[in-house]
Formats: structure tokens, C-alpha cells, sequence
């Protein structure tokens, strides 16, 4: 599970910054989670193989989270993309998409299926063998809603040399991957924790932009892996924050203390402030396992 | 008169061509020509004054050339921008702007003025004290419009010497820098051309793209300064551009040739070629004095 920044300014594109556009891979899926204006440029530049996108989530609809997607979507069909996608967004999304591709009369060799996120309760959007994504309910000025993406529980790894040993048949290996223990021929019961090792713990990771600081996110993000949690700005512009809807770093490392998650990643900086420095000392005094968003950085989420 | 580029690439963005835009700095006015993605980024990189555009001129409603407009526009209201923004365009761009402004709640501080362009018949589409804009007929897929820029011509220069000279009254200057004769109290008439000089030649430009071949457009360029035509394939691809209805850069040339302007640049290159050398080769072998559009390049136009 690795999370790869593509874009971590706020509303106002920089020198230096570019709008939000983050990639989580987990297992075999490549989500893309927002997707600011640039984000096909910033996909290009990272070498990220676009056409293994297959999910867009996108938090809510602020053109900095959200005026990259026309681009992408219709780049997709030069490519002659034809494998479906599905976004998931807050209402208004679909109208918005259908209205351009019409004017612009540009017809997608591939399905669009848009998911309206309900941003008031969390709920499950999506789920396979292997992962699940919960919507998060956010506070800003329009509807919002973060993502929680989790890693399902793989079942324990059977040690082959003990299939040898007691001589497990076939038939016994799935009840004995799920915990089962195994008796021999002579009555003698032998113990899982034996037979079995333990599967690798599952990850998690959970994205919360644009907020203000928003204490319901702490039950739902309890001692995840990695929370990435918006930063716009530090205290000295602590009543902006809240004129905004949007949070200070210290009120971002205050969600991920009380959460107790295992490691914090700050972004969607103000232009105000050219350096980011500011925002990881004011975090760090509250939450100390905390790092910054940097466009191009790529964190390796659960390997602590 | 100069021309600077922003983005010379065609519908899909590389590591080192952006879409359509380019800006054209014309006595006290600075036009935006086109808008792809990423232009308020490529504005920025070029350093150009944002605040100063006033007039927007969208050639046609596909996305390479409109899909920056939205983040440009939501942008200026960040900065607290008063001013009004004139929108020239193909009939359609006001409901796509509408739309995403209400869906995505942004209110401007300004007010958008939105100006349907014919596509089918060249019009004066603008014009003030200094300049004019007249709409040009081309033929793409969908509607769409060049646009040709021409300064007016001055009144001529009095020479301050002769007012002293001859004794001009203050009155009958005006009338000297339009060409009149002046008399003395002898009776003696002096030339014009003794009292005046030639006022600087009126500069022209035009751009024309997105287009296929299309002969029409040479009599509207005749004999300008500089002309943009787009050349989005070489004659290899000569049968793609047919269908695509783009140009080659030797269609490109032959308008040149045929209208007699003084210089061709060629771009909105397709990503095929990873090199503009070819379109430039191609190009002057018809009609030499061609450049080629690269990304940052400042064109001073007529000084030549």
C-alpha cells in the first residue's frame, strides 16, 4: 500500500504546488483520490500508468479538487481506453461531466459510472476480495466526504512443512487457514498457532480534505495505518481556518492524536506560506509521528 | 506587437508540450488566445500579468483550448479581481461555464461577458481606439473561429520643428496629422510630407486553429505580419489529418504562401512526433520564413 502525492497546494495553483491529486495503490488497484487541474501532467510525470485507474474518488466538488478530470477522462479515449470507470464524488458531479462532454462534443470510447457519496453518514462505497473504501463525513463549505480505504483480513499462511508432517489432507487446508485445528489419527489434537503463521497485518489509510477540525472523523479513523488530514493553514491564521471551513496543522495532529493513528501526512497548503517547514513544527509538538506533503514524494503506508 | 507561447501541443498533454494557449501583447492590451488545461500554470511560469487580460478569445469548444478556463476564472476571484472578463467564443461556452460555477458554488467577483462568435462569416468581433479583432471562418469538426488582430493606423507625426518653422496655429495641427497641406500668409502652400512623418506601420496577426486546409482563410490573411496555423501532422500522417480535419506543415505553408504574409509559426503539434524538427523541414521547403511555436518563446512581431 503506497500513497504517491501528485498535487498538495490548496485553491491556488503555484510555482511549486499544484491542485489535489493523490494515488493509493493497495493490492492490485490504483485509485486516484482527487483530481485537480494538471493531474494527467502530474500522472505523466510521476509515471503513473494511468490506464490501471479504474476508481476516482473525489472529495468534493471545489474546482482545486476537481477541474483535472475532463482532461483525463477524454485523454483516456485518445488512448482508446475501453475498460470502464467508476467515480465516486458527492451530488453534481454527473451533471457537471455530462454537460462538457455534450458542448465539447466528445464521446468516451469507455463507460462512466458515476456513485453519489453520501456526506453525512459514513458508509461503504466499494469493496472486493481485498479492500474495502468507507466514505468519511467531512465539514467544509460545500458537501465533503474523505475515504477510508482497509486492507481485508487474509486468512493465515498453513506452513507447508507441517502438511508433510502430520500428513493434513487437502480436504483440511481451508478450515485450517481459517483458524481450525487438526486431529490426528491417534485422537491428539494439534494447535493452530502450530500449523499456521500469521497473515500479514492488513493496512490502512485515510484521506480527510477539505475539513475544518471535525472531531466525528476520530471514531472512524481510529489507529489506522496513515491519515492524510488537511493543513491550509497554520495558527497564526487560525480564524481564516475557520472563516474557510478548513483546518490549522496543529488541529490536524489534534484528529491524529486523538485517533491515535500511526503516522500523520499534513497538505493542501495556503499560497500564503512559500515554505512548508511551518506546518511540521506546529504538528509535530501535538503529534510527533508526522510528515509533509510533497508533490512526488511516496510513502510506503504500514512498513513501521 | 508580441506573441508569447504558452502551450504548442495538440489534444494530449506530454512531459513537454501543454495545450493550446498562447498570448498576444498588443498596444496596452494583453488577449489570452485559446486556454488549455494548466494556462493559469504556464501564466505563471512566463511570468505574465493575469490581471491584465481583459479579453479571452476561445477558437472552439474542444477541450485542449478550453478546459484551463475554469480554474483561470475561479482563480481571479481568489486574487479579489473586479474587473470584467470578455469571453469570445463558438456558441455553447456560456452554459459549460454556468454550469460548473454553480455546481462547484463558485461566485465571481467580477462579471463574465460572454460574446458568440460566427463561425460561418468573418465579423469584427472587437475594437477600440487602437486595434481591431475580426472573427475568421475555419473548418474543423466542430464550429470554430481564427482570430485576426490589426493595430489601426496613426495619425501621422507633426515634426515640432516646422510648427516653429511656419508658425502653425495650435488649431490646425490635427488637421496637418491627417494629411492636409498648410498655407502661408504668403500664400505659399506647404506639402504635407515636409510637415509630417509616416506614422509606425500598423501590425498584424492572425491565428488560425483548429483547421483543415482550407483556402478560404487566405484572402482574410492577406499580407499580414505573422500568421499562427496550426500543424498538427506532416504529410506522413497527410490521410490522418484528412480525417481528423487538422493540417499538415505543409498545408500550413501553402496558406502562408498563397496569402504572402510575412512570417508563418506552425504548432499544436501532435504527441506522434516527438521532435518539431519535421514540421519545420517540411514547412520552409514551401514557404521559408516559417518558425516553429515552442513553449515559452516570445515572437516580437514586425520587426521585419
Amino acid at each position: 500500500m503506497t500513497l504517491t502525492i501528485l498535487g498538495c497546494g490548496a485553491a491556488l495553483p503555484t510555482k511549486t504546488r499544484h491542485p489535489s491529486a493523490y494515488i493509493l495503490t493497495v493490492q492490485d488497484h490504483v485509485f486516484l483520490i482527487d483530481c485537480g487541474e494538471g493531474t494527467q501532467s502530474q500522472l505523466e510525470r510521476y509515471s503513473i500508468k494511468r490506464s490501471k485507474i479504474r476508481q476516482i474518488f473525489i472529495s468534493h466538488l471545489h474546482g482545486d479538487h476537481v477541474f483535472g478530470l475532463m482532461g483525463l477522462l477524454t485523454s483516456y479515449s485518445l488512448f482508446g481506453r475501453t475498460e470502464a470507470i467508476t467515480l465516486f464524488s458527492p451530488e453534481g458531479l454527473e451533471e457537471m461531466i455530462r454537460v462538457q462532454l455534450r458542448i465539447t462534443q466528445s464521446h468516451l470510447s469507455y463507460t462512466l459510472h458515476f456513485q453519489v457519496v453520501d456526506t453525512e453518514m459514513s458508509h461503504l462505497i466499494f469493496e472486493d476480495a481485498k479492500v474495502t473504501v468507507h466514505s468519511i463525513p467531512l465539514k467544509h463549505r460545500v458537501p465533503t466526504a474523505g475515504f477510508l480505504f482497509r486492507e481485508k483480513e487474509l486468512p493465515r499462511n498453513i506452513r507447508p512443512e507441517k502438511i508433510t508432517e502430520y500428513n493434513i489432507p487437502f480436504v483440511a487446508i481451508k478450515s485450517i487457514k481459517n483458524g481450525a485445528t487438526f486431529t490426528l489419527p491417534s485422537g491428539e489434537i494439534v494447535e493452530n498457532t502450530e500449523l499456521t503463521l500469521a497473515p500479514p497485518v492488513p493496512r490502512s489509510f485515510a484521506y480527510c480534505s477539505d475539513t475544518m477540525y471535525y472531531p466525528p472523523i476520530v471514531p472512524i479513523v481510529k489507529n489506522i495505518d496513515l491519515l492524510y488530514h488537511e493543513a491550509t493553514f497554520c495558527e497564526n491564521f487560525a480564524s481564516q481556518a475557520t472563516i474557510s471551513m478548513h483546518s490549522t496543522a496543529k488541529q490536524a495532529a489534534l484528529i491524529a492524536k486523538a485517533a491515535q493513528v500511526k503516522k500523520l501526512v499534513i497538505g493542501h497548503y495556503s499560497p500564503r506560506y512559500n515554505e512548508n517547514e511551518q506546518f511540521l513544527v506546529e504538528a509535530v509538538t501535538i503529534f510527533e509521528n508526522t510528515c509533509l506533503a510533497e508533490e512526488g514524494k511516496v510513502i510506503e503506508i504500514g512498513n513501521w
